[in-house]
């Protein structure tokens, strides 16, 4: 069965792996799952080709098989749940490590995604230095409890899970702010996600379509 | 087998049904689910008690027997997979009901969520007024190509799924700005959703807790 998925050409990151196709790479590497991809151009991602694939023309999406899907959360779920892996057997830890895939997505990477477009879109804008420490607030106001919980373990709950993939991914995104590293178990804890090997050999292929230099 | 879920004491909408475990109970009412309520206040909820359930203290969490869940996007998911009514039967509309519910929750409602931000949190701010309509562009980017891919039809992909029950509840959220109305196959969209018997069901039950008069 062969595994096509769908990423940048030339992503916007310049290869730091902050795209969103590389936590699908790095899924199908942990599950050990050969794959293709198709490089998609920027004015491509709106034409109707790429919009029947992806209704809001991003990448990634992933087809498997007969199955058409988008979204880099539902495409990693659905990796998780048809490969061994990267979910528990055991029923309970298996629904909370779906949980954590979700926070990651929705709780966490909402403010992440606030605080990118602060730095990066609106860096020029009058109010930019004085409204950053208030996004940074509101970052912060999700890393705090993040990092409680966490604590001293290695991974959130358990043994290496769907919901460390996406939360390490998620985390990633705040590196270049230095709000991460105000949280010295959660930066040991995407250094972590970042020393595992489907994640090294996830990084070299994206790095390798992506990589300026 | 008693499901329970909890939810704010004292919401802060007043009862407009924008709180997230008005997602779980609608889930719950569409797949005819009994279930209780704990009412949680909002100094309880970054209690121990309830950080134990909920690592970033929030509602809603879901005890479903013996599995313990966090996250409305995780809850919805869990009870589309062990009901019927919520998921289709077929594999590849299956699948793409999951993504649908995932691009509600991380391609939808971030930009929704950074409105809500502008519009309330924000609104007082020397920025506000000429901020505003860039965060509403963000929107729009996000509800043109919603708005295209619905066009005429009742949901998203045939019959109403997890994935209509979740892009309803975000798009919602969007009422107040004025937004929702530059798109008259959106506004209709969710009318459809709110007009739904389950809908009414569990607007009521959560209004009953919240309404004030």
């Amino acid at each position: 069965m062969t595994v096509t998925i769908t990423a940048f050409d030339r992503s916007p990151d310049g290869g730091k792996g902050l795209a969103r196709d590389m936590r699908v790479r790095w899924a199908l590497e942990e599950v050990g799952q050969a794959y293709e991809v198709r490089l998609v151009s920027t004015p491509a991602l709106k034409e109707a080709a790429h919009l029947a694939r992806h209704p809001f023309g991003q990448i990634p999406t992933c087809a498997d098989g007969d199955l058409a899907l988008f979204e880099s959360g539902a495409i990693v779920l659905h990796l998780a749940e048809r490969h061994a892996g990267l979910l528990p057997g055991e029923p309970r830890a298996r629904a909370r490590a779906i949980c954590w895939l979700f926070a990651a997505l929705n709780t966490v990477e909402p403010p992440v995604l606030e605080l990118s477009a602060a730095r990066l879109l609106e860096r020029d804008r009058p109010w930019s230095a004085e409204r950053l420490p208030l996004v940074e607030e509101r970052v912060r106001g999700r890393l705090r409890p993040l990092s409680a919980r966490l604590g001293g373990a290695d991974w959130l709950d358990g043994a290496f899970s769907v919901g460390d993939l996406m939360m390490v991914s998620v985390l990633l995104r705040l590196r270049a702010s230095g709000l991460l590293d105000e949280f010295r178990n959660l930066a040991a804890y995407v250094a972590r996600g970042e020393a595992r090997p489907a994640y090294q050999r996830a990084f070299a292929a994206q790095r390798a379509v992506n990589g300026r230099s």
